[in-house]
């Protein structure tokens, strides 16, 4: 079974309006007088971080990319709950853990511990927060006319991913701060959740996760390359567009608002004419390469980046 | 670091009252109007279950042990979210995770798939409920006088592993079906909630969760070992006592109430007169063998009863 397969069986159990499909960044509960936003992200070693990372990076990508989950969706988080497996450096995970719940103000609420021999080590973390505007966005909302906006650059991620990989410390010129402790934008997602028609975080590439957006809303995303602001050199423009783990917000806007937040403008929405979601300064993107990162089969010792 | 270290690291940073210092079935957190109850719990292959064992019974298992935290806190489910890993016969987990979901009502809200190399394979699930009776039981408030039950047998899931283990189908005389296939007992749990002192889920052996309440209480649980129902022949009493993996739960109540649901008495809950958290038959249990069964390190192949 593909995982294709797999999450398509998924959704044919989560029929519940509150798993949106399996298609958004998280479900969106109704309890009570609050809407609760939910989301659950794993992290596999040598599949989502390289073998002999620091495991206090670990610890904070496991937890910032659930946080930034709730972002996208404007929400304020109330607390995790974490799958750990034990191992070696536990140490040093519970001290990345520890500062980003206290950078964030986040509870640990519970969770698990495992021990099973062998490898890879996979950690899950289900991270729940309270929607600050209702509905919270959604994918599936982008209408023709809507400016496209992102919050800043992307490309960083990769630039880190790659100084970390030639060995380069923080103290080589290349500083890999942007992989290694990536910031979720809560603050950004709960002040654009009022005025946004849809929203997402970019964790698999701005490109692919644009198509996305112009899949679930049944739009064309129409974005101009040179708009992009990247956190690399311009010969590496095409690669920062594809490259994941940058965890900036991607929205949609009616043409005529200004975003309450630092934002760049990179595109326009468009009816889908029959080009499909995406175009890239007015051209159908080649078939021949890859828009983003998806989850892969991948021998340990490679990372990969963020699928 | 041992599993005891890093738990007790974990407790340092879960400070919150919502995570009842993670002594507890669940977490429990007052969100506007209503009261979240919230549990994680993984399993992995060769420490939970056995190399080789239908999926579908693992997909049961694994929502089946989540939905019996729920249980002990007289919660009802509003909804779970998977961690997946992809591998083997992953069409029987989702016919699996098919039937329990519908069997008991609970929608799949979201939740993660990766691909990665290796074994073990691990499966994390985060449980949501609803408290039915505020606040939630837990296990720190049996008070001495209360009387001990138990909703119903213990050895039943050893012996079902026995009779896998020994290659006996459904056919061979013993039938598996209690290991295979527990039953979370939701509709006992909130019946019970409202009435009860202390409560859990019996995932770990009778007596090691019997001292797990008499420790959180501050009291001594004093059990009459032949008054406990088992589903296991007279001489391995000692055995099922200890075995986990059955599910029921075990509960304290003031002494003239009579519980609202099938239970059996076992004991009382007496005063701590500097005997421990727990007595059987009159005696501190000796120290030279478990009362039941933690988190073990295990080699791959060896299954290991629930820790």
């Amino acid at each position: 079974m593909t995982e294709a397969d797999f999450i398509a069986a998924l959704r044919h159990i989560a029929d519940t309006p509150a798993a949106r499909g399996l298609a958004d960044d998280c479900a969106v509960l109704d309890i009570g007088n609050e809407t609760l936003v939910l989301t659950h992200d794993s992290l596999a070693e040598g599949v989502h971080y390289l073998l002999g990372h620091d495991m206090a990076d670990v610890a904070w990508k496991l937890v910032a990319s659930n946080l930034s989950d709730l972002a996208a969706k404007g929400a304020k988080p109330v607390g995790v709950l974490l799958g750990f497996m034990l191992g070696d450096n536990d140490t040093r995970f519970i001290e990345g853990l520890t500062e980003i719940l206290a950078a964030y103000d986040v509870p640990l609420l519970g969770g698990d511990t495992i021990s099973a021999p062998g490898s890879p080590r996979v950690f899950g973390l289900t991270a729940l927060g309270t929607a600050t505007h209702s509905p919270p966005p959604s994918r599936s909302g982008a209408q023709p006319g809507d400016a496209i906006w992102i919050t800043g650059p992307v490309g960083g991620a990769m630039m880190g991913l790659e100084a970390l990989r030639a060995g380069a410390g923080s103290g080589a010129g290349i500083d890999s701060t942007a992989y290694r402790r990536p910031i979720p934008l809560l603050a950004e997602g709960q002040a654009l959740a009022p005025v946004v028609t849809a929203m997402m975080d970019i964790s698999d590439g701005l490109l692919l996760d644009a198509s996305r957006i112009g899949t679930a809303s049944g739009v064309t995303m129409a974005i101009e390359s040179k708009a992009v602001p990247i956190a690399a050199p311009e010969d590496r423009r095409a690669d920062a567009l594809r490259w994941g783990d940058d965890y900036q917000l991607l929205f949609t806007m009616p043409a005529e608002l200004t975003p309450p937040v630092s934002a760049v403008r990179i595109g326009t929405v468009e009816r889908d004419h029959g080009d499909g979601p995406l175009l890239i300064d007015g051209r159908v993107p080649a078939a021949d390469r890859p828009l983003g990162y998806r989850h892969q089969h991948l021998a340990p010792r490679h990372d990969a980046p963020q699928g």
